[in-house]
């Protein structure tokens, strides 16, 4: 049994990781912070917590959080991680990282992406980018792991297994992705997220500037070796949950992309032994509600000779495999459990 | 571990027993029945159990369940526990029904709500009703028990520690229910079922005439040992799972209400000890949403003295302790294991 | 065509009113008040009117409104009403007064339930109550109408034919509505008003206290001349729009309630010649679906001789005839137009 | 006042092009057919036309067809409108098919997508494409107009201001469309359009194989006079209504892509004096809800010089300017009415 962290406890992705631990077999949640609820339960915040065993919450405090809790998640705003995290590694703790801190090794992208300059540049070098079947050896080493962006996760999934082949022509890449609105978080109000205007709206935001794509590009370069630059759109749909990528590529010059079932073969031998990302079989396609609460990633893949180009689809939920459950995943690699434990309950459905 | 089977695996109840299943401790999932799917895995069905180890789906044949499992849940249609149930127990095994059969005592009323001669007089007369808070040793004691219907659950649960006082009304309650749509089922299609249809549309049916409204009655009069009769009026919101069922009865005649404090104080020692039932503080009212996806049961309460009357509210999901969820509680009363094991997951928020 | 201003154009209410008002043959909108907006197309709040020929918004002046307009929607938060609508009255101006600060009579009633001292004796004593089909000479005669609240209008229509019955004991009257979302408003920012927390989520708020309750006793004390006290618990349910509001009446000492087809032919003869009231046949229950976007208002009827008491229940657009569709209407008696003009329009559907 | 009679008055297209027509000035609806609500009002298939002044629904018969009304919508399923449209020519009546039988002008591509053998066609060689803002003559000219599908209509707004130019390559372009659910219509029903199985849903379908991509490509290909060959990816989204087409094309060769603005304005030149398309200023998406009930296309434009590329994103919905809203246009357009008729009404919001 670990003494667990949460540092965030309140926003949606504090509580999902509550949701998670409180199922992990070897696991005890023994810190909550979160300052709007300090000294009250986190069921004020969350009454689905009703009934459960878990400490109060209180505001962060180094001293108090270091002598709670051996292993931490901070699942703040960005830039509270370049704060928070350095001073737990100095206390021997080990952290996953939740928003963008430490997601880009160029502090310069960092900066022209969130309008930030990085204040923690010796953390920043030590980070593990937290894609658990990409990196697990690593993420298993870390003491600080920067946890993936939840439409990164979609798209580098979908993508990883394609970018190294030699047939496919990665300057091609577009990835349109589609996503709940659970992702804007329960902290900034504004009337774009009231249910009234959500509800039968579908639009695209950030086209060609969402901070998300210098995520994926840095990983796709690291995996690929090449130059990866794609076109990346973001879109919200009217649900909760879910991220579904449709990424495209073409193939490259004079070479012809392979069917669609050897395409299916590749990346089920890529992702052999992975507990979490099904490769569908040959005409299925991926749905968000089919991974709804889960740390699963569903992929479908299509071939199309007529215009010699893939298409790969992939649902994860956003809060799932694109934040808490990922951040799970990677919390058993760093503290040697299972990779599964804790994570493997299917989607609720319908 | 006991070796569990599930008749009526496709349908939602089936995939709802499944998932609580699967992250129970004592339970093997041995036998999975499905006409529709025989042969086939149950994620053919369902894509969210891809990954999950289960059996495949067979045609339901008495000798092989037998052989497999020793405790069953039938989920069929209302009338298939009817045949399946006394050939079950013949073979020395347990079961619990989740559709009607086994609910009302009295076989008139049966056959005038479901339109069926009943066929299973014996397992009838031993059957158990199945609200685990109320009856738990003699669902311990049971070989059969009749999980209660969704909304006669709600209903129940909410008015269950007023019936016996003294200072209502009986006579005069009312049960105004709003649920989610799966209760319909997945296998009878209709156009009033598509989501063009349901999004932004809420009303009420079976008005005066629902099938749940005998069970609620019958559960009641054995509580209060009074004869209730009662309005019961079920109505569909656009949400895929939840019944808040807003209960109203009226003072007896020369008699107070106690405030809501006094109710809430009353209510509360009704359910102590109980692992799912939430009292609600003063002025805090239950929302669906805070139960989805479990087998809790969240109530509040307000007392009018204007009007003289008390105002019950009660969310469960219609699909966890309105079905699956306490059903899976029945089954821990009757296999001896903790009421709570695999049961404890809080909702899933957002 | 008469000169239309809408006073707080940039809400829900105010949008609505452009929307019908568009559509409307005898209008033209000549002020559109929003401070919020000034100076900017109304579509920079609404991308719905691109394309629409509309006047720029300006912030609320007296003289500049007198100047633009001879007929107005005050239709900014309660309170603005009190300051507005008496200015307008001296300067000759008709005024339909969308929120709540003309509808209490009792100006203690209105200080209880609003929080606020009333500052506007005179227009207040002067204001017509606007259920159009209830007052349709009073309204008609009128300067100054209160719009009703919607689900004050739902429940008043529902119970109008019924309240002056020798049948029906109005002191057991129970109001059980359930309402879409939009009701809040645009401005008022709550994480509870999130899509992602109102999505799956139904539940009660208010009880026992909710403004409404006055309003609807008033108008039924009037319609019926009895002393009515009644419950009224109001609902969230996911959707935008529409309030489905389930009425129950038991019969009153030593009588019998109607048949259900007596219920309806005492409905249909009630509101005859009423262009937006339909009341459904037998057996048929209204939807707020039906009504999405519209003014009518649909009825359904039961009687239950087995707990003798009559079900009332009443679809409406809370936005439609619960606001904006009736202040139209309001306005078309009010200007002797044709009360149906420029709300024929059925429902969009699916 | 022209007679128009409507085939097929049940479904969802039938249901719009009656709610649009009710509104429309130069029309009267004198024919209703429907085999399923023969001798019913329609308020039996759609409840929200109770109190309109319409037809009963008759089963189709060519002779009462031509005998009550001078212009038809067809409005059954694929196949229906070669049977019928071939005979209501014949007796001089004008027709516009709302389903696929006349869009595709290459008969093998017709068989090939659509299972069957064309067997009209002289009608097929004289329909006229019609989308209405690029074809006005033509429609004005024609008897029989060829609705285009809702997928064709968004993708074709949104690329025929691009193709004809000489910066972007033909060959890179990739569709990616995000639909409601309604355009499954009403009468073919499976588990997957259930509310149940839709909501919190995202995926799609029919990728490199949808019904549209030859319908879209004939018509890129005539506006372009050039050989286009694209992607087309069909998703759906958990709404009723709406499509969001996001559409990607390279630079050719050499070129490099016009800013943001300069695409605006292009756009702006291209649609000038459409009531119709809207195009945004920079900086703003479309979003489906904003044209949801309505006719309007709102386009949004950015180009990214760091890929080369052009996004353009456009909303309609699949109902309206998809379906039954470029249907009255186009009649409008053959019967000389102003094109814009009956169809300026905003959308509901919210």
């Amino acid at each position: 049994m670990i003494k667990v962290g949460i540092i965030g406890a309140s926003g949606y992705a504090g509580a999902e990781l509550i949701r998670y631990l409180l199922a992990h077999p070897e696991v005890e949640i023994t810190y909550l912070a979160s300052s709007t609820f300090e000294g009250k339960p986190i069921s004020e915040a969350f009454p689905s917590f009703l009934g459960q065993n878990l400490p109060l919450c209180e505001s962060y405090n180094l001293d108090t959080a270091a002598k709670k809790a051996d292993f931490f998640f901070q699942a703040q705003g960005n830039g509270a991680g370049m704060k928070i995290v350095p001073e737990l590694l100095a206390r021997g703790k080990k952290i996953i990282d939740v928003p963008a801190d430490f997601r880009l090794k160029d502090v310069e992208t960092y900066k022209k992406y969130y309008g930030m300059e990085h204040i923690a540049i010796d953390a920043l070098a030590e980070a593990v980018y937290g894609i658990s079947e990409l990196h697990p050896k690593e993420i298993a080493a870390a003491r600080i792991v920067a946890n993936p962006g939840c439409y990164a996760t979609g798209a580098i999934l979908a993508l990883a297994p394609l970018v190294g082949s030699d047939f496919v022509c990665v300057q091609s890449m577009i990835v349109d992705s589609k996503s709940g609105v659970s992702g804007a978080g329960r902290s900034k109000l504004s009337a774009a997220g009231l249910f009234c205007e959500v509800n039968e709206g579908c639009k695209a935001y950030d086209v060609a500037t969402h901070r998300h794509t210098p995520e994926i590009e840095q990983e796709l370069c690291v995996i690929s070796g090449k130059d990866v630059r794609l076109n990346f759109t973001p879109h919200l749909a009217p649900m909760n949950r879910g991220i579904l990528t449709t990424a495209y590529a073409s193939a490259a010059q004079g070479k012809t992309v392979p069917t669609s079932a050897e395409m299916i073969a590749r990346y089920r031998e890529f992702y052999a032994r992975q507990p979490f990302v099904m490769v569908l079989d040959e005409g299925k396609q991926p749905c968000t509600k089919d991974v709804f609460g889960t740390n699963f990633c569903h992929i479908g893949l299509v071939s199309d000779s007529r215009t010699n180009r893939v298409i790969v689809t992939c649902a994860i939920d956003n809060m799932g495999k694109g934040a808490a459950g990922q951040a799970i995943q990677n919390m058993n690699l760093m503290c040697g459990f299972d990779q599964a434990a804790g994570l493997m309950s299917p989607a609720i459905y319908p």
